[in-house]
């Protein structure tokens, strides 16, 4: 059985993961990394035995490209998942599509039947034990659901110039778990943003805020809260709670172990949550990985889509609007 | 040492918590207690060996009475709670003070420095747990608190007639939240709230919402979130989440045993939490008498006291507003 | 409907334990104590409004006394609850009947059909988690029991001169185990036991183990092991699991709160176990004096009884042997 | 940097394990597979691109073998393990070595200092959970050890026949606790041992027990007792408590993900532990095969060695003539 051949453009950090989930998959095969930098690329390149391009026509001409990680900085996603596409290749494309929904919506007018061809890299819905809550709500163990309770709090803040360019909290961090409310309640018709600026000066000075609270209500009726925080002293904080008439169920922070220690001061502690979003989400990658690989090769259409990319990206502009206005925001999909 | 001679004004359920508190007070006697119904009067009064009464004249016309205890109807809070004061008395006033935020600020105005001797039936400040977390965050454990996560869930609806005259979710349910989260927050600043009818036809047929998630902003700019349910399957689910730069402090459910199953569906199986507030709160109402004991005797101002039960009707309000109109709704103490 | 008038013999910790009992029951009353120390027997008597004495003669001589509390030192024990059951009372006796087997059987022998109405103060077997495990075994939910694990751990050595006089570390601490293993698997009918000296040089000293693991065998073939150690840093270390074909109930230590901590050195801490006997037992010692009560007025025979204060000390005679020869002693009831 | 080339000798199931392990190893390759049944061989080799063999020795005579890997029937270790290091090459022996300590002892002594190439494969040790429980304990968290608590519980009883040529439970399943007990104890002097046959009437018909529960003394006179039965219905029962004058250390079971369920019946209940050995140690067994590559590159003394192997079949031995004879086995290295 023949492997799809994949090309990553992008060597940095998410790139590097994407990378490796292809280099341990035996599904997947790792012919060509881009990046503009020659030094990332190549380091990338040769670790996998990966060809190796600073041009990415180099890789969108190439024979031996099957599908297409687009792991590049935002301003790019529209721009190379689209030629990814329009050249046959799948791609899973970096949250988000871009920070300005008037050219996602110009790109989906664009490619129009192609989107199906777009994986969106919401890696924690392939998250064992969100997806695992999934299942189960939608097998009925808690009745429907009622009210879903989403904590995220990263260890600590991103550099400066990282939240500069950003596009703020909302658009940067909460779309993750935008996506996740989606994953559960399905359409989200309204938000209410509050936000703080307890952590970084630097954040507070880019106009940007570093930890927020929002509500939403699903279509359903359902209620959501989302928890976000650019600082967690005890690691990444990733907690979901999902509740309905029958009960509830919940997705613990994870460990590196399962070791706990009981002494004079107190009982039963266990070391800090996994640190970050690699050693949490890396199974979930590679689970993402294997769905973008499936997708790739049965022809189907991605989930999640191009379509959920924009969902998330308008939930997050809602928020972002909540925050400014004090009003909630009625979504329309 | 004589023991404080306290008044039980009202022998519904909540009165006869009261009346119990007392009862196994060794710092309080229990030597009256009022109903309007003989047979109610007359069955708390004879099982605690108190006088009884169907006029509460006769009550506050009595020589043997220190301290009372306000658990009637809450039409009737307003005078009853300004009568003791005016006859010397301290009086702890179940909450809400009243539904109608005018009718307590004409109380105040009336009372004067007399509701100094007004302490509050907020029990939550008085969970050995909430009040742990509480102490163990003055003490600076998680550092500044940066955002407070409070989830309250009813195990069942209240009858129908009940909500009739409760004020409303917000006034009834969720105002012992809001109390619990300016314990923790100071001041409240900012309130929006999203309600939902998911769980019971009468609850919405009489205009109310079951089920609720409101963010609020405290003064300091720190955030919370309160999230209410008139229905939980697994018992009355209270809990708390301290947050700040430091960590977080959670008081968790509580349970019967400390039992635990497990078997070939699943592993560590507690039982469903303590079912009601009589299960999970009556410590917390006992040290709340304890508390009101104290006051009596040396003559302090009441904590929780008048005003705290005015903020907390101030916010609900506040919610009923911001769930009206689909805005944040800004509070001024 | 009248109260159940109880004496308490001896006015040490223990004694006090039981009084206290006495006088939150609504179903007792505490008429008299006895203690040879006049101001130990005036101190408690005084406390709680009861006559008291400094010669049993004038307790077993009173005419208000239905049931007699042994709490004196273990040496008086036969005597006086030997008396007791011979004026008609019935007699809650605590642990051990007595350090001699041999004097243990003489009363037997003597006090023929009135051992019935002897009670023994295993406390444990009223511990609510304890009581709910055994319930739920008895349910079959972990299928016929299998395997009894019970830890044991003091959180601080007693007094060397305590020590001295116990009896040794299996006729004085691990006793309570020992009953609680027959509690669970019935009969046991043989012992192995291994010993240590790393916690107490007096205790070695005094030619006894500070530590010790035991093997026991159940009629029925089942195995369980008793840990036990003279000191536990995290408080006072209860627990057991019950485990059979269908899985295994758990009880875990509890703890003063529900409140546990996450920073970054640790996560999910709880507070130390509850400190010792009186900590996690007071509800215990309040559940044995009520089925004392209830046994006194229905007449019934005693559960736990002598016979299993007998049973209980054979079987730490059995371990001290087979400490000392390091073989599995075979133990006939 | 060239990769350590590894021969794995025997295709069954434990056989397989390694060969995973090697190849998801970037430091080692899989060069040779042999099996006297040829299906297995040739499969094995197949899936991971090895060569294969029927006959040993042509494994032995090939010039691309650094290591070998002894995954073969327990009869045949001795003879394999041998010629494996006479030949220059380490080996990675499965447990035990063989079941007759004469066997051992002669081996022993035949390969004199060579026995410092052969490596144990206890799994166990590279948990990273007993792992860091080790680490801790040596580091002094709990100050020193004084009691350890080891439960071991397969999920189901292994096929008759397995049975048959096993060793019995001791020298085949306890074999693991043991030298788990040994990794924290250090040299263990006595062995304590009941039996129970309380699963399997095969495993009874065939002499054998399925339960066992054994105490240990070490020699420094720390106690820890072991807990086995061939059944468990909650999964892989694999627990471990580390207890000294400063507290304990633990390692619970593990589970796929960090969901759990509350409802009308129960709350917070985990999925089952993970299933068996390659669900909870195949993590372990990878970094057990990366310490078996480094001590092959860089010449060291296999850690655990020969002699632990050896120690750990002593102590087998010592805890079935235990349970023969009923006596604590004094045990000297």
């Amino acid at each position: 059985m023949s492997r799809t051949r994949i090309a990553v453009l992008g060597c940095g950090r998410i790139g590097r993961v994407h990378a490796d989930s292809v280099a341990v998959s035996d599904r997947a095969e790792l012919t060509w990394v881009f990046d503009p930098i020659e030094a990332a690329a190549r380091e990338v390149g040769e670790r996998y035995g990966a060809a190796w391009a600073t041009d990415v026509e180099d890789v969108l001409a190439a024979g031996d490209v099957d599908a297409v990680v687009v792991a590049s900085p935002t301003p790019t996603h529209v721009d190379l998942l689209s030629r990814a596409v329009r050249t046959g290749r799948t791609a899973l494309c970096e949250k988000p599509i871009d920070l300005d929904i008037a050219r996602v919506d110009a790109c989906r007018a664009d490619l129009g039947d192609l989107t199906d061809r777009v994986m969106l890299g919401f890696n924690r819905r392939f998250d064992a034990s969100f997806a695992e809550v999934r299942r189960r709500v939608d097998a009925g163990e808690v009745g429907p659901l009622e009210q879903l309770t989403i904590v995220s709090r990263d260890p600590a803040p991103p550099p400066a110039d990282y939240v500069a360019s950003s596009g703020g909290l909302f658009r940067d961090m909460m779309i993750h778990d935008l996506d996740l409310a989606r994953f559960f309640l399905g359409e989200v018709v309204a938000v209410s943003a509050l936000g703080s600026n307890l952590v970084s000066a630097e954040i507070r000075a880019a106009g940007d805020v570093d930890g927020a609270m929002v509500v939403l209500r699903g279509a359903g009726g359902q209620l959501a809260t989302i928890t976000n925080s650019r600082r967690c002293a005890y690691g990444y904080d990733q907690r979901l709670e999902a509740f309905g008439a029958l009960g509830a169920l919940t997705a613990a922070n994870q460990h590196a172990t399962s070791v706990n220690f009981s002494g004079a001061a107190y009982t039963g502690a266990a070391g800090p949550a996994l640190n970050f979003f690699l050693d949490r989400y890396t199974p979930a990658y590679r689970a993402e990985l294997d769905a973008f690989v499936t997708m790739t090769e049965t022809g189907g259409v991605a989930s999640p889509g191009f379509d959920d990319g924009r969902a998330a990206l308008l939930l997050a502009d809602a928020a972002a609007e909540s925050l400014r206005t004090g009003a909630v925001v009625e979504v329309r999909a």
